[in-house]
């Protein structure tokens, strides 16, 4: 039976993949992806077959992954981070009609979310909302409205694909959405270059985060009402007794 | 120097867990966690020390983590999923001012929005939120509310906590909400028992989820006005041209 691994490597460095994402690499007769990503696993696997497709080629990655399938071969396409959190689980689902007999499984790997969250403190411990400020696929005003309303009901916000080239100025047009609902000293929280080497937080307020330039290997946190700053950590209350 | 590892175990079962969580499991000296996720972990570590403390005895147990570091021992607290959402590193990041010397480190997991999303097909392929329906420690009202700005938006939502003996409304009340924005054709899934012995999925509609009553060890997620059903799989398109 043809099957492909969709595997979520995590952040970067080869222990932070779950020890199930190893096997399917291991396991694997190829693995296909970015190569940004290729190139973060193809030394503890030599010999193995990559193949390999650059930015903005997505679904046809997708396709190459279901044509290897097709000829026998038990494929890994990876994603960094999660595949199921803006990764490629989607156009594979789509696209898995279109190739019966083939056999997908997800392997879940540790999103920015969850790996940025870590190294900050404890940002994430009430409820969160994840939002993608890229636009290349969503239209701004959608954006704007989930800003919006997540900072009205207080959540704490986690904001992918903060900036790029083309979209220098998305993150403080995001803070000054938020602004209208949150304090200007809402704790916030930048992790930058998560599980590699450079690998750093900044804990700063939401007045101050308006006024930073953040790069595309950022994640940033906007804390809700009740997160504190507690020596450098960004910290939200569960809401236990201490 | 006394140390901490605060250690996401993941959705159950060994091979979920990353390489580092399993690392820092093996080197510690103590393993202190709630008795259900002590039980998923000591076969794997025979003869290792573990200490437990029942339920909503959170605040001692973190307590005893920072008392057995203090004497010198290296101590896993172990979550599961991850330990950053609703999880042990708030209190642990409350309580450290308290013992000097004590290092702590967040060793990140697969929650179970991860998890959960991984066997239910790719729901979270756009922005989504958060939110737990328990109100031990948040007012109702708040839960609403987030229910009520995230259905606005046009978010994915995953529930956590969505049901308990005391709450067994709770998950109803919370699709009443989202109804008010969301259509009841909506696509919705249940993922039960995530990387344990009895896993599953049940891929449904709003109003058909509205009637559903599911257990504590569900997760749920709702769907965005994009969300489709694809052969029993919850997929929500990213917005590429397939």
């Amino acid at each position: 039976m043809a099957k492909i691994y969709v595997v979520g490597i995590g952040p970067g460095s080869y222990e932070n993949m779950t020890q199930r994402a190893q096997q399917a690499l291991a396991e694997c007769d190829v693995i296909v992806g970015y190569t940004v990503y290729i190139d973060l696993v193809k030394e503890h696997f030599p010999g193995k077959q990559m193949l390999t497709t650059p930015m903005r080629r997505e679904v046809e990655r997708c396709r190459l992954a279901f044509e290897e399938a097709r000829k026998g071969q038990t494929v890994a396409m990876i994603c960094s981070g999660d595949a199921g959190i803006y990764g490629m689980t989607g156009v594979m689902e789509e696209l898995k009609a279109e190739y019966p007999g083939v056999v997908l499984e997800t392997v879940p790997g540790i999103s920015a979310v969850i790996s940025g969250a870590a190294i900050l403190g404890a940002p994430l411990m009430h409820d969160f909302a994840v939002i993608s400020l890229s636009d290349l696929l969503t239209p701004w005003e959608k954006i704007e409205k989930r800003l919006d309303c997540a900072a009205a009901a207080d959540f704490v916000i986690c904001l992918y694909n903060p900036s790029s080239h083309k979209r220098k100025d998305y993150l403080k047009r995001a803070c000054e959405i938020v602004l209208r609902h949150a304090a200007p000293e809402t704790v916030c929280g930048i992790a930058r270059n998560i599980g590699r080497e450079g690998e750093g937080i900044t804990v700063l307020t939401l007045s101050e985060l308006k006024e930073t330039e953040v790069d595309m290997f950022s994640t940033v946190f906007i804390g809700n009402s009740q997160t504190k700053n507690i020596g450098g950590r960004m910290v939200t209350p569960r809401g236990y007794t201490i």
